[in-house]
């Protein structure tokens, strides 16, 4: 694996690999990679002749308030990580290359992204769009992979790639979480053994409410307080949303349609650390 | 030279001219090519294996009150001159594919887009960087050519090119004129003849901007006041702003210094018509 740090390097490989009709495929990640990065890189590497992982904390999509500084990161560690998943570049932008000082360029998803997880976070999706559309430009990819656990960023990335006609195939990757049902995060590092405990109720509410859909509840608003009354059980869990909305589009179903794909996503906090989780119930 | 509707085909097309090592060229147009359009074109065919000449004009960046519905067009007269120009392909996408009805995204370069045009028309330059990101994504050129009587424009491509790392290079043009000055515009077919008259005088106003400071006027407020004046000596002539900026960041500069390159920028309404012009004065 070849690890690339400048943006003119990475451009120039690109081109090359495009002059040598190599199929490209990109990973974008905030590194501090874990089995769900890893997943992603394998399944690229089934539908690319070349896997570019990209990792970059980009401090757009962090809000002020949020944990860009102190977020988790490693380099040597995730040089091995993604090597050994397959990965035939590492491209590790600078903030200061990637933003320099007079920079001026945003691209921005209406509409969708000013719920959830915009609602809580308002600039996030557009510092995500962003900078997607940059390692877009930089390495010009035929597929673009994403994980699941993003539901919301994963179908504002497709709206945009969609809308700006990127002419990329963007494929999302099923969650991938630990034996007792986390879903895997690199922010789950900030948990206390406590709050690591008590973080199980988030994967059990959803499948509570799975089990709702599954048995008949057509009123998403009682799917919603039972998930909520599930998650208030853990003293440390924090509710931030529960809601329940159409899986592709995100539109809101206060009634469950028969034959729909349903999305419950819920975010919370335990303790300072906010974490997200989600599944897709058909039914 | 081949034309082509389908932003598809235009995709395939473009693939196709990258695998087989093609450099490519784009002039992005709103179509009734003139004189300024053609020597895009033809400067194109200099720096480019393939030029691809685009006609859109782009909804996005006209206000609800602009002339978007009556802006001329005329795709047959299009066709003969793009061609006998030298462009190989005309792309010419619909509305409906470029904007289908649920599009929700959108470029933005901030700050620089808010002065001179962007006071007068808001959402102008959201259209444009929109819809040119469109365009460099579907045919990924390696050089786009824009004409400097847009100055403003020109320099908003440069800077979204820069800060989404679109690795193209941008050509700017200069202005082509008629026998009296006036520069070529697709608007110029609105003015009536005493208009058209009339408008003799935008050129004539920055012509005497330059031999201000070029024989030593350094307030710039001053070579705005003379302009201004000089504009209102044709009464169908109505300022809508006249600004001395530097030419290549858009900064004001109150008092123009030595060695620097200066932007005299015009905006008028002649009639309905609204017409811009500019001059770079070396100083």
């Amino acid at each position: 694996m070849k690890l690339i740090k400048s943006i003119l390097e990475m451009q120039q490989t690109a081109d090359l690999l495009h002059r040598n009709g190599a199929k490209i495929g990109i990973v974008p990640t905030m590194g501090y990679l874990h089995e769900g990065h890893l997943s992603l890189i394998r399944e690229a590497k089934l539908h690319a002749d070349v896997v570019v992982t990209t990792i970059f904390v980009n401090p757009v999509q962090f809000a002020p308030n949020e944990d860009y500084k102190k977020y988790p990161r490693d380099l040597e560690r995730d040089i091995l990580h993604a090597s050994s998943a397959g990965s035939d570049f590492l491209f590790v932008p600078s903030v200061e290359e990637m933003y320099p000082p007079d920079y001026l360029t945003f691209v921005e998803v209406e509409k969708i992204t000013s719920i959830l997880e915009g609602k809580s976070r308002p600039s996030h999706f557009r510092g995500v769009t962003t900078v997607v559309a940059k390692l877009f430009n930089i390495i010009k990819p035929h597929i673009a992979l994403f994980g699941q656990k993003d539901a919301q960023q994963a179908i504002v990335i497709k709206q945009m790639v969609r809308d700006l006609n990127y002419g990329i195939k963007i494929i999302i990757a099923p969650i991938v979480r630990e034996e007792d049902g986390l879903a895997m995060s690199s922010r789950n590092v900030y948990l206390s053994p406590e709050e690591r405990k008590e973080s199980t109720v988030i994967y059990k509410s959803l499948k509570r409410g799975e089990e709702l859909i599954l048995s008949g509840e057509r009123d998403a608003s009682r799917v919603v307080a039972e998930i909520v009354r599930y998650l208030n059980t853990q003293p440390l869990v924090k509710v931030d949303y529960v809601s329940v909305t159409d899986a592709n589009t995100l539109g809101e179903c206060s009634v469950i349609n028969e034959k729909s794909q349903i999305l419950i996503s819920v975010a919370v906090r335990v303790g300072t650390t906010r974490l997200i989780d989600n599944i897709i119930v058909n039914t």
